[in-house]
């Protein structure tokens, strides 16, 4: 990697904070060194989680949420996934947003990788966890303001659609490329 | 899909214009009748560009961009990609950002997909394009701000990695998933 491509952090203004993420305005010096701003977001990890499981007639499948999501004003099939709170580890993050999403508990949660959402712009990491042996321990524990239902869908169908008609979120492809990565090892 | 997850628009109001995407807090009306705001980058589409070429021993590659990411403060491998210029087609940002990042001409240029990079706060899509049948015609064409070296790598290489290392982007995780669905065809 060359050393030619770098830039250096000058100093660093917080212009919003917006609960999910604060909003920074970043001056950093080029590699030819011209004084240029960036914006950009400071936000938490993120985790996502592929529950596994199988349907009454042994059919494998995953366990998705149903959703309205505020950017996209649209009604999304994702996997479960949320927020790292502070000072929680991903994977403890990956436990708790399963279970209140969907009541289920997971035996085993496997990290199957890392990477950022977005480096143009985010400082964040968002994490993805298989979850297996599935238990269900009890009801959603949602916020007030959260609402979503929950389906058992074929993983063959997922396979499919996956990036196409409500399967529209760009994490669950990310997270789905760990899945099937760790599937073929 | 359920009515019963959709919130409804009330109002939304402007915070901060950040040139590649513009802050908004909305305010909607939850499916229990409830008000609460939420904040939403309203941002221009973006395109990513997969160009496929055999390098001088025949091998298959891509051809990736080295560049300083301001969100990640680090140095990615990526597919060259950009944004969508207002009143420009995807297809035809997905032609000027290759040419202008490597000096390379796809004499193909196939649509794989289009998704939400993130419907959670996020408006627009990013849509990925395979470049075919490469050309080099000129030299990089960048922006006096814009540090990008660029390579040929090996695909079974990119496969492996990409998720690890410099390949860090999730964003390229969407975009090789779509073109690993459109080789299985």
């Amino acid at each position: 990697m060359s050393r030619k491509l770098i830039w250096k952090d000058l100093e660093r203004k917080k212009l919003n904070s917006c609960r999910i993420f604060d909003l920074y305005e970043v001056s950093r010096l080029s590699p030819v060194g011209r004084e240029r701003s960036f914006f950009v977001l400071n936000a938490p990890d993120w985790v996502t989680v592929i529950p596994v499981l199988k349907d009454e007639s042994g059919r494998e499948c995953f366990l998705m949420v149903e959703q309205f999501r505020h950017g996209s004003s649209s009604i999304t099939l994702e996997f479960p996934a949320g927020i790292v709170d502070e000072g929680e580890s991903p994977e403890n993050a990956a436990f708790r947003e399963l279970t209140e999403e969907t009541g289920y508990r997971a035996g085993k949660m496997i990290n199957l990788g890392s990477v950022s959402p977005n480096p143009a712009f985010m400082n964040n990491l968002t994490h993805t966890f298989a979850a297996l042996n599935l238990e269900l321990i009890s009801k959603q524990n949602l916020d007030a303001d959260e609402f979503i239902h929950f389906h058992m869908i074929p993983v063959e169908e997922v396979q499919k659609k996956m990036g196409t008609e409500h399967y529209s979120n760009g994490v669950m492809m990310i997270a789905l490329a760990f899945f099937n990565r760790w599937k073929q090892q």
